[in-house]
């Protein structure tokens, strides 16, 4: 069982930031910190995820940046590439820091820049995206993120007869969720049919069945969980599971179901000692529609090709039987991909310390975060309570 | 003190690959996993180094494809970046998870293109190295590499009368050392005049003075150093120091030193429970002749101004009274970013192992590898030792 804890939690809005890099960071990581009630001399690692900022802005080795910018040189820091679960490795490692005794406080988190700043069109941000589809035998044929999910989502629909109205309910529901969040990148409701008339992206996806460009930051202050005991408000972390998946997906050993989030599961539930029927509610990797129903069943909601006719019938809306993404998720929130990951844990964090206002999870005890990287090959899982 | 072992090694000849990526890094990790009589099977995670391939060649997420490549699918693979000494990072959290138990057989490595395959220019690719400098303080100001450690060593010469013959007698010994290297990028001796008569790139390094870009691979093989009895041939890492500096450099607490470098020295050889008088030889990041005066300094093996007279005096060199980089180093041996940090490990295993041939250190027992990132801002130490 991991025996880790978060003390601190904080993050930017997310939407169009023009500050730099370590500003925007900033403005997630001094919150955090100033959440647990530390400063930059009481951090002893600095470990950041970002997965673009070479290919946006020609920025790499941003770590030491992000460090210098806050206080924290000196201190040993790195960063994480691992596509959009870049902030989630990067928490595995600080969580396995702090548990071996390695260090007391990890200050661990995200930040991208994907939209005005990076002064680049949508067909080239999208082609930035893509770096993270297999070189050779993704990205020559025009394998963007959008057909990727769509190619998986079309032999989910062909399998189960998962239905477009099925998949733009989890868009109605995650925008509504998102109505509810100061901090998302569209605070708008939304309805099936604005879903369904939108512009068709990437078959079945039309352009509401797809997460924004974003930009933004999010970090959080990682303890062990005996350290946390004389912190005000610590979360626990129970269990992390990191399980990868055969890339190009050509290869896959299924096409209907994620098996790098299926494994991380199952090693995430074996490490906190729970079972899906313990989760009150969950974070997930809302890519598109299409992938929150692979998420909801490979964290082993429901079983496989029902994941979507559960979002149509209300099960995961907040009042639902297990509301998943209230934060709106990267649908509605947005998806500044280095900081999603740790956004994540912060949603968890406010939802388990019952912090989150209009769109609180009624007796929210056991969380789950899912985060994906690339074409479903990197999943991390993370499974976070609330103190007794 | 760590307690972590390399049981294979592995790494192709560094110079010109026009190999895919997965395929250059796999011709160093299945020689790493052969010489340590390990399957893909064994192997329970993978950490990547990679500092410019998204940059290059718009190819993110590259740990998850290099280990489809070689049939380490499923297991936990994460990609490290932290500029040149990203393999470093990576090889620190692989002896922190063997340490912790979490895993028992942890494969490291890196790989990089930087030349032909990159269908780079030397201005478009000195550009992408440039990335790893502040994005706002010194890319717009033109801080190329170069720039960054022509100034460091000209406030040392400054200072302590550093001269452009002691620089050159670096540049003189790495290339004799790496005639002795048939996996060097140069294996050409060189002598003061063919330095001192060299283009000047930025004053006072001469091209000779710099390291070359290189493709090329490395891999290791880690484990406990308990699970580590039953193979054949392990060599012990007993001290980890990983510490970082600001940036910008104009805001260093000095110039003359490397900050990063010291502070990781000190506590990899606290670590290790050593002084550097214990250490036989070493392998430093001497991207330029000016950083190895840096190293060997921050290394404790020479006062602060004294390394440069130390090289032009011999003792530094094959024969002398602690060598360094017999390998050939970053100058003569070649420079493939993200492969670097691991291929001074490989050296250290060869070499602490009896094997290295023509270039064998006599006596060597205790080897130290120093692996720095960006302006001079990570800095990862590494002391292994030879088994009794």
């Amino acid at each position: 069982m991991t025996n880790a804890s978060i003390i601190g939690a904080g993050m930017t809005e997310f939407g169009v930031h023009e500050s730099t890099l370590p500003e925007l960071f900033a403005d997630a990581a001094l919150p955090a910190l100033d959440d647990a009630g530390v400063g930059p001399p009481d951090v002893e690692a600095f470990y950041f995820g970002n997965a673009m900022c070479g290919l946006t802005s020609n920025d790499t080795h941003t770590a030491p940046k992000m460090a210098a910018h806050l206080g924290l040189d000196g201190i040993p820091c790195q960063r994480f590439e691992d596509a959009c679960a870049s902030s989630s490795t990067a928490f595995k490692h600080a969580v396995q820091a702090v548990e071996s005794g390695t260090h007391d406080v990890v200050l661990v988190g995200g930040a991208e820049h994907t939209t005005a700043q990076t002064g680049m069109s949508t067909p080239e941000m999208t082609r930035v995206f893509g770096s993270a589809a297999h070189r050779e035998y993704e990205q020559p044929v025009g394998m963007t993120f959008p057909a990727m999910f769509a190619l998986l989502t079309k032999r989910h629909m062909a399998r189960y007869g998962t239905t477009e109205e099925q998949l733009a309910s989890v868009a109605v529901k995650n925008h509504y969720h998102g109505s509810m969040n100061p901090r998302a990148h569209f605070g708008r409701e939304i309805d099936t049919d604005d879903v369904l008339e939108s512009p068709l992206i990437a078959d079945p996806f039309h352009l509401l069945d797809c997460c924004p460009f974003s930009d933004g930051a999010s970090a959080v202050v990682v303890t062990s969980d005996e350290y946390a005991d004389s912190f005000t408000d610590p979360v626990d972390v129970t269990g992390i599971g990191h399980a990868n998946d055969i890339v190009p997906i050509a290869i896959k050993n299924q096409l209907t179901g994620t098996d790098a989030a299926i494994r991380a599961a199952e090693a995430a539930y074996a490490d906190a000692g729970i079972n899906p029927d313990d989760v009150d509610f969950a974070e997930v990797h809302d890519c598109f529609t299409g992938a929150e129903v692979m998420a909801v069943e490979a964290l082993g909601f429901y079983e496989q090709g029902e994941g979507a006719s559960a979002a149509a019938d209300g099960e995961t809306r907040l009042g639902g039987e297990r509301p998943v993404n209230p934060s709106g998720g990267l649908k509605a929130k947005g998806h500044p991909i280095g900081a999603t990951g740790t956004a994540q844990l912060v949603e968890l964090t406010e939802q388990l310390r019952g912090d989150s206002g209009e769109r609180q999870v009624a007796g929210a005890d056991v969380g789950v975060a899912h985060n994906m990287g690339g074409d479903a090959a990197s999943a991390v899982i993370t499974v976070m309570e609330a103190r007794p």
